[in-house]
């Protein structure tokens, strides 16, 4: 962690915090740990966010510290980004996040293109929510249970509930620490993790009947249109992993899901299990990500996008 | 962990490891971590099997030293008992594990009835895996990557990735010591957790349009015959993992699977989330097993074995 965005953060009397556009548990986990983190250090702070706070993460504390930026708000000390890979990701929030006389980028993403004044970017890191223990170790601020509590949703969701390669001994010994605040694992990971809804399940039940497997069963496929989401009732954020049902098979190494979000656009998510790099297909189409979870946003119909990603993934595996 | 057993584990020469009946990631991963261990530090070793080793945890490490019993075997110095609660659990090797001088049971059930001469019964550890480490710790036995890898399976496992409420700190500083002998854990989680095959995935399917809600969507129900088994092309351990659908949904207290075994017999697979105690349920009709997740065999139709389940479920829900 770079001394000199300790110094400030430290001297700062005012600190906004900008998460990513459509904010995950990292997104919202670490935003949140800062918030509470700085507050209880007698700071005047507070996290901007693009969206509503998903209500998967609403239970957490610190929610009451975000909320939607508005222009006639004071401009603070620092704006802070976390988790966050370029500016578009600040979506409407751009111009204000650089209104502050001191920005700061904090990230993990390897594609992070250190948009801030300054910038700390660590791609060994699995999550953002590690590197914000790191940065309140280094500030000397307390990691209290509610503070655990957002840490630990940003440091498991990121890492897949610790199951992808992205996760280290020091991703466990953060974890070890954080449990030892006291904070219920048991409650807290049935909340992230066991949320599902009978609608999201009967959508995983239309998913796996739509299952493809292409290339000798190393290629699953799933395409949901509108129609389908309609059907089962669900909404356009039931889809968050459905790609990972065809990543789960045995023998399959990419996984792709492509979704109707209009007549116009599809949304496609990528999931790779031990070499494809699925960054580099989802770049070659305007998006991005890791080499394991990737996305882009591609124009066409369902159809036609759902054929272009299975011949483009069929020679990534050749 | 007993001074005792450590100093007769540390002087025997030869010791025979007995895994429970249809062991399961934390009786395999404990029993060979603990045999290479002690292969390692020049004593005689074997892993008396109950049945083949499931096709998931076949690419572990030290499954040439686990192998079925033969009455014509040498009796070794001493037998240990690894995750098995009684001696039912041995199934037909009980006999065999009473044959040498010494026997030990480690484990970390709390309904273990310490059957052998010496009994070491953690049931604040997540799994006998971590029991196994202390012990190796307490020989003063290196862990390699190997060992490193079958540990890893027993904590990872009998903690669902970590989520249920057994898991603790230091469950966590356990895994970060074995992620840092090098252990792939994107590659080891995938083999463990990401092994699902298509046939288990129509399961699946099958399983989520079977399932019902009751007593206000806090319980959930499903029950499958041996005619969905053969429409699906599934096998009876294909149902394993089945009863956590219902336990994912938001809401849902009690997830209860009932699966036909034969015309006579129904397996009864019990999760809970935050507060009733399925193990209770589970003894009443004579099964065994943790708060969390317990189960057991009733004499019955499907049908009527399923609707017996669901009225003393509502009981303890209300
Ligand atoms: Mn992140
Ligand atoms: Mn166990």
């Amino acid at each position: 962690m770079d001394r000199e965005i300790v110094k400030l953060i430290a001297q700062a009397g005012g600190i906004a915090i900008f998460p990513h556009v459509s904010a995950d548990g990292d997104a919202i986990g670490s935003s949140l740990a800062l918030a509470l983190a700085l507050k209880n250090a007698g700071k005047k702070v507070i996290v901007y966010l693009e969206e509503n706070i998903p209500t998967v993460y609403r239970f957490l504390p610190g929610t009451e510290l975000a909320c939607f930026y508005d222009t006639q708000d004071e401009v603070m000390d620092i704006n802070i980004a976390l988790d966050t890979g370029d500016v578009g990701r600040l979506g409407t929030r751009g111009d204000a996040f650089f209104e502050a006389p001191c920005t700061i980028n904090i990230d993990h993403h390897v594609t992070n293109t250190k948009f801030a004044l300054l910038n700390f970017v660590d791609d060994m890191s699995a999550s953002t929510g590690e590197i914000v223990y790191t940065l309140l170790k280094k500030l000397k601020l307390g990691i209290d249970r509610d503070i655990a509590a957002c840490l630990y949703t940003a440091v498991s969701t990121d890492t897949g509930g610790f199951k992808y390669s992205n996760t280290t001994s020091e991703t466990h010994r953060i974890a070890s620490e954080l449990l030892a605040t006291g904070i219920d694992i048991g409650e807290l990971s049935q909340r992230i993790f066991d949320n599902t809804t009978y609608t999201k399940l009967k959508l995983t039940q239309k998913a796996i009947e739509l299952l493809e497997l292409h290339e000798n069963a190393k290629l699953a496929a799933v395409a949901i249109s509108q129609a389908d989401l309609q059907a089962t009732g669900a909404k356009d954020e039931d889809c968050d992993g459905i790609v990972n049902i065809g990543r789960s098979i045995e023998g399959v190494e990419v996984s792709v899901l492509v979704k109707e979000k209009n007549a116009e656009e599809v949304r496609v998510n990528l999931r790779s299990k031990t070499h494809v790099d699925v960054s580099e297909v989802a770049a070659a189409f305007g998006g991005g990500g890791h080499k394991r979870a990737a996305g882009c946003t591609v124009k066409g119909s369902l159809q036609e996008v759902k054929e272009q990603m299975i011949n483009v993934l069929k020679e990534k595996l050749q």
